[in-house]
């Protein structure tokens, strides 16, 4: 019997089998992500040879890959960075035990460093020296991790101790009586006071 | 033979073990941690009797006593806030898989509680309202947690083009030029950011 001409396994599926596991059970083991497939392990290290490394990269892609359309780089630096970031936000928000696997190595995934490349050449355009974006571009993406991993937390993030002298328990009665996301409207403030500071960086 | 009367098993030695495995393994088995320990699962439950949440709140709590005293109320609030996002930060710095098993659940673990207390007793007296102070210190874990990841990512965030057309590449270069530790640096420049923004909220 010939091989069949269509692919019996592509680097999306796996990738998209490993981020199903780590949704579900917050690890990734690739004999696990192989048994699932119904595939080898080999398999897997056909597609990606760096193995872990490389799958990880592969949600990385993936996730890149989700995003509608690019953005319109003639935007105003700090629309396309405010539109940049809720995009990148909610990618992430749905998978917060993958956050930690991305940070912990350096981005490979050609969609990824594709998107940093675009957000650079804006900021860059925009007035921003070498190093300050940088770290403007380094700033902006430790909330955004930080917001996406707030986004999946529990309504309540800290148990109210309910005692009237306590400065947190009434913060938290009078964010509860507020319509709408808390971590939604935390996340729009922090990231406008972050983009009011960055601004002044602009030589 | 009596009862030791010494107890051989103590919560703070569970959350120890437990803290380890997630450090190693990026995930947390309580059989697992039973086998490291030579006690059964139940003896767990018995000092944990919510089960992995709680011994999760137990490793929070443990990560909240090694700060090494309690900060002086009497600071500027900005001073007080700039040194507990440092030591809340460097807390979590060298326990990257632990934060979304953290952010997944409400603070309960008394210790901390006590110090986002704190925390939230001093920007009441420099002015801000309730629902401000909410925001603000939602805005301060998200920064803070993100950081606490960016401090373990690896010296190359972004896999370097090298395009000397290349805005990131550029941004790298000059980046790597600078002395001192990139992550620290991003993590002060963000904070003075966010500090200076949030002193616009007080009323």
């Amino acid at each position: 019997m010939p091989r069949p001409s269509a692919p019996l396994l592509s680097r999306d599926q796996i990738a998209a089998a490993a981020l199903s596991q780590i949704d579900e059970t917050g690890g990734l083991s690739l004999p696990r992500v192989a048994a699932t497939l119904n595939v080898s392990v080999s398999s897997i290290y056909h597609h990606f040879p760096s193995g872990r490394e490389g799958v990880i990269e592969g949600i990385r892609g993936l996730l890149s890959r989700e995003v509608p359309s690019p953005l319109d780089q003639n935007l105003d630096w700090r629309q396309y960075t405010e539109q940049w970031a809720h995009r990148y936000r909610s990618g992430f928000a749905r998978h917060p035990h993958l956050v930690p696997l991305l940070t912990l190595q350096t981005v490979t995934a050609p969609e990824t460093v594709a998107s940093y490349e675009a957000l650079a050449a804006v900021l860059r355009r925009a007035g921003f020296a070498p190093e300050d974006l940088l770290h403007a571009v380094s700033v902006l993406d430790c909330f955004i991790l930080g917001s996406a991993l707030d986004a999946s937390a529990p309504l309540d993030v800290w148990a109210d101790s309910g005692d009237p002298e306590s400065a947190l328990s009434a913060a938290i009665a009078a964010t509860r009586a507020q319509p709408g996301d808390r971590a939604q409207r935390s996340f729009e403030i922090g990231l406008g006071l972050l983009l009011t500071g960055l601004a002044q960086l602009i030589k």
